[in-house]
């Protein structure tokens, strides 16, 4: 039964992606989150239609279970997304903390039909100063400032 | 004068920081993106305020710059952050293809205040069946089939 709800939760991340492409919400991309084989957590791409860079079906759908379990973290959960997360959802997935991702295609099939986030990640593999988007730190003190209030601060929120 | 007007776009991005920090909003991150001379877009960190572990300065100011200049691009502009940005807005802004980024803290100094993504930085460079959080592919072809939609669309808005 387990392994029939796993191909069932992939379906509906899959439909959603067909569902906001044809929507023309944005790109084929669909996520669902899953927690004790509900489902808590709905996303599709929808950059185009949103003006939103980092409206990504992994991204969406985090924030909609985050917002569901009222829980900044998704321990116990399983995310289902139609294609391998990008740089970004990858980072996003560390911070949410779920027990465990399944995806259905793979990054060279997003690059196949135009997605190609091989680049970012070379991109964020290089040293900063070797990236093709200019890194240059200034006001170090400055900011450092902010840090040091931060550990000053005795009702912190720690995550 | 030019040096002088990025040291102040540095300091709104950490005055940012503090402030979102002082009200309880989350950790000692802000972020400004400025174009044309002009801050077009304002975040800092919110995760444990909204309960979005995307909630970070970077993901936020660029979604609040591409709300107010109608895209989902950034050409043209520049992210002054108070922090190094980690994997997931890294990767966001890779998305949104700014001119350039200023930062402040180093991800070092991130670390020594309790926020270490240097673990993400390194899980993002081991092959997808090595990482921590396991993953795994799964309804190949039926994921597929969202892809053969897309490259059939004759509407569609590719970015």
């Amino acid at each position: 039964m387990k392994e029939k709800d796993e191909t069932e939760f992939m379906k509906e991340a899959v439909q959603a992606a067909i569902k906001g492409m044809d929507a023309n919400e944005g790109g084929p991309f669909g996520c669902v989150v899953v927690k004790d084989g509900i489902i808590v957590g709905r996303g599709n791409n929808k950059v185009t239609s949103t003006n939103d860079p980092t409206a990504h079906a992994e991204i969406s759908a985090i924030r909609d279970a985050c917002i569901n379990l009222n829980s900044f973290q998704l321990e116990g959960c399983i995310i289902y997304t139609s294609c391998e997360p990008c740089p970004m959802c990858l980072g996003a997935i560390y911070w949410a903390r779920p027990d465990r991702v399944f995806y259905g295609c793979t990054h060279n099939d997003a690059a196949k039909i135009g997605f190609d986030d091989e680049f970012i990640y070379k991109e964020i593999a290089l040293p900063i100063n070797d990236r093709s988007i200019p890194f240059e730190q200034l006001g170090h003190e400055m900011a450092l400032d902010a840090f040091k209030k931060w550990e000053d601060k005795e009702d912190k929120i720690e995550y």
